[in-house]
C-alpha cells in the first residue's frame, strides 16, 4: 500500500473511531485515547513492528536496526485530543511516523540502529490539567502529587483513571524511569502547526526552531478611581482603563520593536475587563484587570519583556494617578530544537523555512532530557484544538518525505 | 441670624430628616422629598417669602419686587438625591438661594422686580429613569409617556407615585406649560462641583461654562478572531484587544492635543472587557465590548471626535484583520450658560475661575428655553452621588456671596 493510502486509511480509522458529535474525542487514559492506540498498534504489527508497552500506557512500535545495542531514533507524538478536538492534532504524528516506517521498508533500507515510532499518552492537560503524562512520566519526572489530580468531568483521579485503564499508577508515584534518555539518539516529532503562518507563507511543512516558553501575568490589575466621566478632568483622573491602555500599547509598540531586531516574542493579554459589578458608561472605571502572556523560544527575552512591563507600569502609575498590581508570574521553560538537526532538516528541505512553536510539545520534554530533538510542523487551517482542523494529506506526505529524508540521512552518515 | 448659620440649621435640618443609614435619601416624590420641600418652605415662610406650589410639586418661594409685572429672577436647584447620595447635591442651591435673599433682606435691598427661589422636584433619573421631571415638567415639555415608568424599587409608576403625594399627573400628560418662559428674565443655579477640579485648583468657587452634552457609543464592539496565544504571530493575528487598545490610545491621544488647542472635551471608556465565556489566558482574543463616553459643551467638538473615532477605526480595522461595530450613538445637547451673566460673575468674583460642568443640571432646561442662565459651583470633597459628599460651609458662603454680589448688580443696573 502507498503510504499516502496508509495515512488515509489510518485517519479515517481514527477520526471514525473517536468522532463523538461534531469533534473528536480521545480522553487521556480513557476509551478515546485507547481506541486509537488499539488502530495504531494493528497497523503498526501489520507492518511488522516489535510493539511494547510500557506501565503507564506508552506504546512503542520498533522497525529493527543492523545493531540492537546501539541507541535507538524515537519518532513520536501523542494520541491523545483534547475533547471536542481535531483528527491531527496529535495523532499525525504517530501515523507520520509509521509512513515513514513503511518508507524506508518499501526501499528495502535496513537502519544502523532501530528506529521506534512511540504512541505517548496523555500530552493534552486538557482532562487533568497536567501535561506531558506519557512524556514526562517514562523519563520519572512527574509529581506523584498529580495522582490525585480529578478528570476535569467524570471527577475521578489519575490513579483511578489509569488503574481502570490497566496501567500501573505505582510507575510515577515511585517516579520510576521507564526510558533511559541514554538509549535514545535523538527524538523527531511532527505535528500539525497549530497557527496560521504557512497557510500565511503559503509553504506545506516547517522545521521548528524551539518551542516557545511562555512568562505570564496571570492576574494583573490596575486600581484607579470611579469617578463621573463628564465631572473629572484629565489631570485628575485615576482611570484604569487609560491606564491599562498605555500600558498594552506600549508593550505592544516594544513587541514591535525586539521582533525588528529579529528575537523571538509573541505579547497577548488574551482577558482584560472592567468589574461589570461598579463600571457603567458615564462612569470613569476605577479597576481594570488583565493578562499579560509573554512567550520566547529565549528565557532572556521573556524575562526582558516582563521587565519592560514591570517598568512602563511604574511610569503610567505616575501619570495616570493610578497603581497596577502586575501579581505573580507563571513559567514554563522554553526548550530549543537540536542545532545540527534542525540545519539537516533544512539542507533537506524542498523550501527550507524555519518558525517557532508557540504551543507545548513531548518534543519539549525529550529536549530537557538532552536528548537531540527535532519537530516538523505541518501546514493546518483553522489552528488546533477545535474540530476543524483541516490538514491536507498533500502537506501530510511533504512532512512524511521530510521525516524520510532525514532517516535515511542518519542512516547513509552511519554507514559512511 | 447670620446666612451661615441659617445655612448650618437648614443643612442639619434636612439631614437629620432624610438620612437612612450612610446616606441620603430624597426620593423623587417620595416622603424623602417632600421632607425637604417642607423644611425649605417653613424656612422660607419665617424669612416672609410668598410660597406657591405648582400642579407637579415644584415650590416657588418669592421675595417681591417694585414692580411685580416684570420678569423675575429664579434661583433653583432640586431638592431630591439619588438613593444613598450626600446631602449637598441639589439642596445646597436651593439653600444658597434662601441665603441670598436673607442677605438682602439684612441689607434691606427691595429688587426692582421680584426674585424667587425655586426648590425643582425630580431632577434626578435615579428613581424613574428619566431626568428634569420637575423642570422640564414646568415647561412642558416632558412626554407624557414617562408617567408609566416605574421607580425602580417600588416598581409604582410615575403617575400613581405623583397622585399619592397629592400632584397631578394630568399636567404632564397634557403637556401643560405651569411655567411661562417670558415670565424668567435669568435663571441661576448653584450646586456642589461633581469632580475634583476646585480642590485641584484650591479655590472654593467656579463660575460655569456651559454643561456638557454627551455623545457616547454605548455598544461598541470589535471582532477578531480567537486564536493560540503563543502559535500566531503578530502579522496573522486578528487581535480584538491590541485593536481596541490601539483605537482607545489614539483617542487618548487625539484628546490631548484638543484640549492643547484650548477646546472643551471630555473622553472615558469606562466599560471594557473580553467575553469571559470565550476568552482565556492563552488565547488572543476574537472580541471586546466597550463604551466610549464624549463630552463636550460644544456639538462641533463632539461631532470632530467622534468622527475621529470612526476614521481611526476603519484605519485600525485594516491594520489588526479586526472589524470595528462602535454601534449607535445616544445623545443629549450641551446647554451653555449665558455670556453675560458669565462676565458679570467672573468680573464680581474675587478668583475668578470657569469651568464646564460634565454632569446635567436644571440649567439645561431653562437654557434650552432660552432663558438666560448661570451656575456657580462649589468645592466639593469625594464627588456627589454618594455619602461622602463634602462641601465645606465657607466655600458654600463664597457661592452666596457672589449670587448675592450678581442679585445686587443686576438690581442696580435696573436702576441704573
Amino acid at each position: 500500500m502507498p503510504t499516502s493510502d496508509l495515512a488515509a486509511k489510518l485517519f479515517l480509522a481514527l477520526d471514525q473511531a473517536t468522532r463523538q458529535g461534531r469533534g473528536i474525542q480521545r480522553d487521556t487514559y480513557g476509551a478515546g485515547e485507547q481506541a486509537a492506540h488499539d488502530i495504531i498498534r494493528q497497523s503498526a504489527e501489520t507492518l511488522g513492528l516489535e510493539c511494547a508497552v510500557d506501565a503507564i500506557g506508552n506504546l512503542t512500535m520498533t522497525m529493527p536496526g543492523h545493531d540492537r545495542t546501539q541507541p535507538r531514533i524515537v519518532i513520536g507524538s501523542h494520541l491523545d485530543s483534547v475533547p471536542q478536538g481535531g483528527n491531527f492534532d496529535g495523532a499525525a504524528g504517530v501515523v507520520a511516523g509509521l509512513c515513514a516506517i513503511a518508507r524506508l521498508r518499501a526501499d528495502n533500507v535496513v537502519p544502523p540502529w532501530d528506529i521506534a515510532v512511540m504512541g505517548i499518552r496523555g500530552e493534552e492537560s486538557a482532562w487533568f490539567d497536567v501535561p506531558y503524562l506519557g512524556s514526562a512520566g517514562a523519563f520519572g519526572l512527574l509529581d506523584p502529587k498529580c495522582l490525585e489530580v480529578r478528570r476535569f468531568d467524570t471527577q475521578r483521579s489519575l490513579a483511578d483513571t489509569m488503574t481502570a485503564g490497566g496501567f500501573d499508577a505505582g510507575a510515577i508515584r515511585e517516579r520510576r524511569r521507564l526510558l533511559d534518555p541514554v538509549s535514545v539518539r535523538a527524538y523527531l516529532e511532527v505535528h500539525i502547526e497549530q497557527g496560521p503562518e504557512l497557510i500565511g507563507e503559503g509553504l506545506p511543512v516547517a522545521v521548528v526552531t524551539g518551542i516557545r516558553g511562555c512568562l505570564r501575568f496571570r492576574n494583573a490589575r490596575c486600581v484607579g478611581a470611579y469617578a463621573h466621566s463628564g465631572a473629572v478632568p484629565r489631570r485628575h483622573r485615576q482611570d484604569a482603563v487609560a491606564a491599562t491602555v498605555a500600558l498594552l500599547h506600549h508593550m505592544n509598540e516594544y513587541w514591535a520593536r525586539i521582533e525588528a531586531r529579529g528575537d523571538d516574542l509573541v505579547l497577548t493579554s488574551g482577558e482584560f475587563f472592567t468589574d461589570a459589578a461598579m463600571h457603567g458608561p458615564s462612569k470613569v472605571a476605577g479597576e481594570t484587570r488583565f493578562v499579560l502572556d509573554i512567550r520566547s523560544t529565549a528565557d532572556a527575552v521573556m524575562e526582558a519583556a516582563a521587565s519592560e512591563a514591570r517598568v512602563a507600569a511604574e511610569r503610567f502609575e505616575e501619570q495616570f494617578r493610578v497603581r497596577f498590581d502586575l501579581g505573580a508570574t507563571s513559567y514554563s521553560p522554553p526548550a530549543m530544537m537540536d542545532a545540527r538537526l534542525r540545519q539537516t532538516l533544512l539542507n533537506l528541505s524542498d523550501h527550507p523555512y524555519e518558525m517557532a512553536s508557540g504551543a507545548g510539545h513531548d518534543a519539549a520534554i525529550f529536549a530537557q532530557m538532552k536528548i537531540p530533538s527535532a519537530m516538523i510542523f505541518i501546514r493546518n487551517a483553522n489552528g488546533s484544538h477545535n474540530p476543524d482542523e483541516a490538514m491536507a494529506l498533500d502537506d501530510f506526505d511533504a512532512a512524511v518525505m521530510l521525516l524520510t529524508r532525514l532517516l535515511k540521512s542518519s542512516c547513509s552518515a552511519a554507514v559512511a
